[in-house]
């Protein structure tokens, strides 16, 4: 694991407020780390509801089909998260370890396994030996704290460089209510790939249904907008909490009282996205794409994604090279309407290419001089319809090839 | 530009019988390189059939179109191919280069414009100086001798390490007829993107439409099989050429008389995809991914490509580690119908996890032993039909990003 934080990594970790409902613990179980916390429980009251969106991965892992199943109840009383471990391809054994670990937290709980929720992250393929959650479940169902929330960062944090934390503040109504997120990125424990696990709570009030169609939504422009290397886990798990300790029950998504709600939730994602991004292993540059002028919003994202998954585009901007010749190629291999002689591409607001051809204005040191920064920014008009999209990425350099080379320890 | 030869290129080059009907004569035209050949005339006897298959970029090359636009035409004349410029992005500019240069080609041939054919490979959005073959065109068009296959292999390499030839013999009837095939590869000429450029050519007689039905079946398990980075080119070009020297004309793709010339065709044409992908940028290893038990072909071949292009497995077979987990990820990744508890995966004979979980037999160091050959299989079985795939890869090593993060020169 690496232990230089990334340059990129935001320059002090926030205080999260507490959120009445919430209490969590962490505790070393040992599942494969020594010398660090590697188990997090988070408590919830009853009748808090709960909204969750995982991989769309084929193969996903045991705790992500755990969470599927029992997503249609609506209602949370625990999260158990650990890290060393993903629990993912490993057949029947996986299971049993799911159904373990749940009977663990139920029982110190005085709950139904039907309302404990599973995240796993770590290395794939070898058991989980959820046995080890046993000697440590009473004390952390015991300890929980209402605003432990940097401590529940860490502990589910594998080789990211920093605890990803965020939080905001919204009205409904007459009521203020809080929206805390955490984060894990990603990191690599060999022979894993990365991981996205996110997991939001909040004290307002809102129904199942209304929560998970809120989630729904703000994925779509935050955490699905944010690209390491094209490569999804097995367990990329986001859970959202709402407690209902705050304010009066939201029933409907399209409620206005949830207008400002929704704008902070989305809002909060989109850090926590942007978090992800940083800590992209070996990232020296945040880069931001944004796409204008494409047919329709989900054909900009999708060359959105094309050019900041394109190893070619991420190896220039870790060269410092204003290699717009890479953006038009990725614009072309998305396979969605595009018009060549219609391009403009700019790299902050420097314009290099204009009506499919370098601009005549372009000046070289200009466009280098502005590569030059940590922060990179990639726009590309289409000139075709209304259709935008944002996502989010990082260079890719000889880091992380280090990183992801390795042989596993 | 890289100067050390790919450890993945072939000992020797092979010597490549002529073709008759085809003539070849190479110079410098001084579009970027010095010292060095860059310019391409192979000039063919009237009658000559051409079939051809394209980038899929939404963004191509003026050459591309130029192609495209010809080909229904049928017949070929001349093919003018150049390194140093791919004339891709470069707007009316690029459409006067092309009309140019085949104006200049048809000149000292005396032939029609429409009769001649163009590629480039090279820089992106830099106009290209099409004046520059001027001089050199006459030279070219008198100069050409059959033999000539090596010289037009090095003529169109740009940071390819190696020139790709390859030759097949058939028997059409009581005929025998030669093909021979050169290509480029993903070589990079900052601030370019790799082009993938080849050229076959045949004494067999093969009308227009059959020689396109032939080549536009054997690409799908050729060149469509090999992949670098998933980075599509705005220059792809695969052009063949069917002389009519050797024997009598065969009008028809299904006549059985073909059956052994379509064989012998494919298996150049995955020599010499098999000879691009050894020539990866940075590559160390030479890597086939085969998928069986598909739901189809195309569903295999979808998840070989997943595979194929996922930067993790590539880092992993980089670093030597048999790191079936991220084989896992990249099944799971690739959308197509899988079930994670009948996966089989093996790293050459070595079966790595049975049934969706990590074999029981497993021993990591028969399993690192054998991630330290050169050449590395990863077999996927996935249990449901009986589709299949085989595509070609390189890992992805620290030598791709310095070769792509180079700053411009």
């Amino acid at each position: 694991m690496s232990t230089a934080v990334s340059p990129l990594a935001p320059k002090s970790i926030p205080a999260l407020p507490p959120i009445a409902g919430v209490r969590m613990a962490t505790a070393e179980a040992g599942i494969r780390y020594a010398g660090r916390t590697d188990v997090l429980l988070a408590v919830f009251e009853p009748g808090t509801a709960v909204a969750g969106v995982f991989t769309r991965s084929r193969c996903p892992s045991a705790p992500v089909e755990w969470c599927r199943e029992r997503l249609a109840g609506g209602s949370i009383r625990a999260l158990v998260v650990n890290s060393g471990n993903a629990n993912a391809f490993t057949g029947a054994t996986g299971r049993q370890a799911t159904k373990l670990t749940a009977e663990l937290a139920a029982r110190s709980l005085g709950c139904s396994e039907s309302e404990i929720f599973l995240a796993s992250t770590g290395v794939i393929g070898e058991p989980l030996d959820a046995s080890k959650f046993g000697p440590v479940m009473d004390r952390l169902a015991a300890d929980g704290e209402e605003g432990a929330w940097e401590a529940a960062a860490r502990a589910i944090m594998t080789t990211d460089t920093f605890p990803k934390l965020a939080t905001r503040t919204a009205r409904i109504g007459d009521a203020t209510v809080t929206i805390n997120g955490i984060a894990k990125g990603a990191g690599m424990i060999a022979p894993d790939m990365a991981t996205m696990l996110s997991f939001i709570a909040t004290d307002a009030a809102i129904a199942p249904t209304a929560l998970q169609a809120v989630l729904s939504d703000a994925v779509e422009r935050s955490f699905n907008c944010v690209t390491i290397d094209g490569d999804t886990s097995t367990s990329d798990t986001l859970l959202a909490f709402a407690t209902g300790k705050a304010v009066n029950e939201i029933e409907n998504a399209s409620d206005p009282a949830l207008d400002g709600f929704k704008a902070a939730f989305e809002d909060l994602l989109i850090e926590l996205a942007q978090l992800v991004a940083r800590d992209g292993e070996g990232a020296r540059k945040f880069v931001t794409v944004e796409v204008e002028g494409a047919e329709s919003d989900l054909s900009a994202r999708k060359i959105a994604l094309s050019i900041a998954n394109s190893p070619l585009v991420k190896t220039a901007i870790a060269g410092e090279d204003a290699n717009w010749g890479r953006v038009v190629m990725a614009v072309g291999k998305a396979g969605e309407p595009a018009d060549r002689d219609l391009l403009t591409i700019r790299f902050g607001d420097v314009r290099v290419a204009h009506l499919g051809a370098r601009d005549p204005d372009y000046d070289e040191a200009v466009a280098s001089a502005y590569m030059k920064n940590e922060e990179i920014t990639v726009a590309v008009e289409l000139g075709l319809g209304t259709g935008k999209a944002r996502v989010w990425t990082c260079d890719l350099t000889e880091g992380y090839i280090a990183i992801n080379a390795d042989y596993r320890s």
